[in-house]
């Protein structure tokens, strides 16, 4: 009998795993049933994105936390498949940082030219897993949210791909529940445009914040204040921003700040961070993890150390992102293939004991890219996946970071050459701060001048500036 | 072996089914083993509100809909335990139209003076249930979110009591994807606060649309505009306020309509109602149904049709809310204790029909209101449950409707008796335009002079126009 693997997840991470076995069975190689489970309509998790919030249309939990004008906020160059190029799928260069609509298009390009839909059952989503360990077989329950029909699915190797930036981490504060404002989270926040005008409160100092922040004063947003908790970001905000220690309550509208000070604000956005959450799995299988470069009990990232049929794909804190799932996914069907041997569980244990130790030493945000480069590294190593210049894409991750530290709202205006194909980016028409269109079409297609004059007259400033650098 | 009994959902109607079994032990009987399972950390379901929204602090979808100043939109008079007053728990009179904390505080007290929390594991929820047709068990497979841990239950009786208006059902409308304000289904929905100024529009016309859109106006918002499906509630709004048919798309912030008017708005509420919704059943014990005074294949409106051990509590439209859910749970308890014989599968479908049919033919809001009395009246007199005047009971609906009709602002602030212990209701202090804080304390003792100086100067000038009347 063919092997039978499960999938539940076709975000980038589940993608990753469909075409992982579409490249081995190109050059030959017998692979496995697989079906893929993804509760939405269409593939892409976080990039395919909705204006919704809290519940979907079918009553579950809206996946994406993606928002309108959402652009990258790391260098493309990071991200790129080693077997599909953004040459080859643009035909042309083009910016460093695209907005999400670009990155879904391209993402969706690869795997729409590898036949390998079929696999995917969109609207269904899985109900609840269990492991029979005498036959080593797993029942996945899954619901047809269209069907409204129930049904049971036996797998040999199970693979959870569902992401861990979905289910929002929201913490208490004294007199929330009476702040009259807007109060969300970074998971429901859809765009910035309404706080124009406002007050703005931002709990969190990491992406969300940073990038919710910079979205809103782009809009307009009269003030920005951000409230952390271990140390502030420290990046040259603009004037209408600035940091604050934690809140410790709200009375009314005033929230007060654990330096004595204090604010009044219009709206909250809590960017305090998302659990890892697999409602459908058994506590025994189920990954418990913050958000870090590496959760224990995952062989090399990925296999779980208990039960080694089960596979987590990008369960890890992210500095690279579509490749390291690739070459995740690569080693987990390798594993499957039986093309890579496991070994004995206290090897892998030891394994996984080693990065734990040094994920524990390292000193600061550049060590961490290296630690993430190493990985990848070794992944790459491990199976037939494209090597490419990793020490030079580690380069980029720490060139950005200082990018960001030299102009947090210019960094995305910067362009960066791919590592895999050697082309250099093309400067994007308008400057970030001036792009108030994020659409693949005014991307590809330059900027409007019936419409988008303001961001033309600010393309012919920005060119001015860029020229003088 | 004893009988074992599951119950999933410490709200209304779970601690409903508690009471039930409790108060046949205190008669003597010999009670089923009992193990109820609550999400949330404490028990009151909807009426246990919280200021989050979409995802809870453990990751689970937000059950409570209730907002801050909710008061009651319907007589409390006509929600009365029959074997619990208001008089047994407040000891003095109170206003008909009481606000949230208060309803709260008077469910509790029945359950606490029960000695039945020792039945509820709390921060617990359902995950699976599978149903064993040879040995008739279920087996519930829930997981304690404080620990984290899977466990499986076995029971022989399995009550459904998780509610019906707690999964939003959102249609899609052209254009809202790139809405630039705040749009939210009335499930989020905390407070009108932030509405004032603003011009809202809220898509619907039932309860949610026209108790969010007159606590917007409380609150002060600029207009309020109500977008209809079906038919306008026609209720004398006050003059910010008007109904237009349904919105057939967003251009930016502007709402076209189909009768081709046009409008600019700050925010969206979608009252657009719940589904019914049980990811933790399999779809062939899950009941699929609009919301209806009596949904299909529940003999009773309680008892699964296709397996009579399974029993639903809540699951329909309502009129009656707490001793409904009474003379269900008492209902439900009787035949699981054998005190009442179910008919063959013939014999209830019959049953089911007729009710189907009646409602099928129901003429208007009177009707329906007598035709949910006569549910009742069947019910009750099936148990021991204490009978009371339903006939009052359904002629205060009427009632209730016409107040609503003549003074849609006005109508929390009329007073009406007591069916069960003939106790006039007192005027509250504060008519509830004019009330702005809804905590117990403020209801119980009074308009404070110092804070709400407003309330105070309402309630002199209230009181004059009541005197007046």
């Amino acid at each position: 009998m063919k092997l039978r693997v499960g999938i539940i997840g076709a975000g980038p991470s589940g993608m990753a795993q469909l075409r992982a076995f579409e490249s081995a069975r190109q050059l030959g190689a017998d692979i496995p049933e697989i079906v893929c489970f993804e509760k939405q309509s269409d593939w892409g998790g976080q990039w395919n994105s909705s204006w919704r919030t809290g519940l979907d249309a079918a009553g579950e939990p809206v996946h994406s936390s993606m928002y309108r004008h959402l652009w990258s906020n790391g260098p493309k160059e990071c991200l790129e498949f080693a077997d599909y190029t953004f040459d080859e799928h643009f035909g042309r260069p083009i910016s460093s940082y695209p907005p999400r609509e670009v990155l879904f298009d391209y993402i969706k390009g690869r795997v729409e030219k590898s036949d390998v839909r079929k696999y995917v059952r969109f609207n269904t989503t899985a109900r609840w897993v269990s492991y029979n360990e005498q036959t080593q077989e797993f029942t996945v329950t899954v619901e047809d949210l269209a069907a409204q029909k129930t049904e049971t699915h036996v797998f040999d190797k199970l693979v959870v791909s569902v992401g861990h930036f979905s289910v929002p981490h929201v913490p208490q504060f004294d007199g929330i529940n009476s702040f009259p404002g807007e109060v969300l989270h970074a998971h429901d926040f859809r765009g910035a445009e309404r706080f124009a005008g406002k007050d703005l409160l931002l709990i969190g100092s990491s992406y969300s914040a940073e990038d919710i922040g910079m979205q809103s004063h782009k809009m307009g947003a009269k003030s920005v204040t951000f409230s952390y908790r271990s140390g502030p970001m420290g990046f040259d905000w603009p004037e209408s921003a600035v940091e604050r220690p934690l809140v410790t309550r709200f009375e009314g509208r005033t929230a007060h700040f654990s330096d004595g000070t204090t604010g009044e604000f219009d709206a909250v956005v809590l960017c305090t961070g998302y659990q890892h959450k697999y409602p459908f799995l058994p506590a025994e299988l189920s990954l418990k993890s913050k958000n870090v470069l590496y959760p224990g009990n995952l062989y090399k990232g990925v296999i779980w150390q208990d039960n080694t049929n089960l596979f987590y794909l990008g369960a890890q804190d992210q500095y690279y992102t579509f490749n390291m799932f690739d070459a995740q996914a690569w080693f987990a069907r390798d594993v499957m293939l039986g093309r890579i041997e496991l070994p004995a569980a206290e090897e892998r244990a030891a394994d996984i004991q080693v990065w734990l130790e040094r994920q524990d030493a390292l000193p600061d945000h550049d060590a961490e890219a290296d630690y993430q480069t190493d990985y990848l590294r070794e992944l790459i190593a491990l199976t037939d996946y494209p090597e490419f210049d990793l020490d030079t894409v580690s380069a980029l991750f720490k060139q950005w970071m200082k990018d960001k530290e030299d102009d947090i709202l210019g960094y995305r205006d910067n362009i960066h050459r791919s590592v895999m194909t050697g082309t250099m980016a093309a400067r994007h028409h308008t400057r970030w701060i001036n792009a108030m269109d994020d659409s693949l079409q005014r991307y590809l297609n330059g900027p409007s001048q019936d419409v988008d004059t303001g961001a033309l007259t600010a393309l012919t400033r920005d060119d001015e500036q860029i020229a003088a650098k």
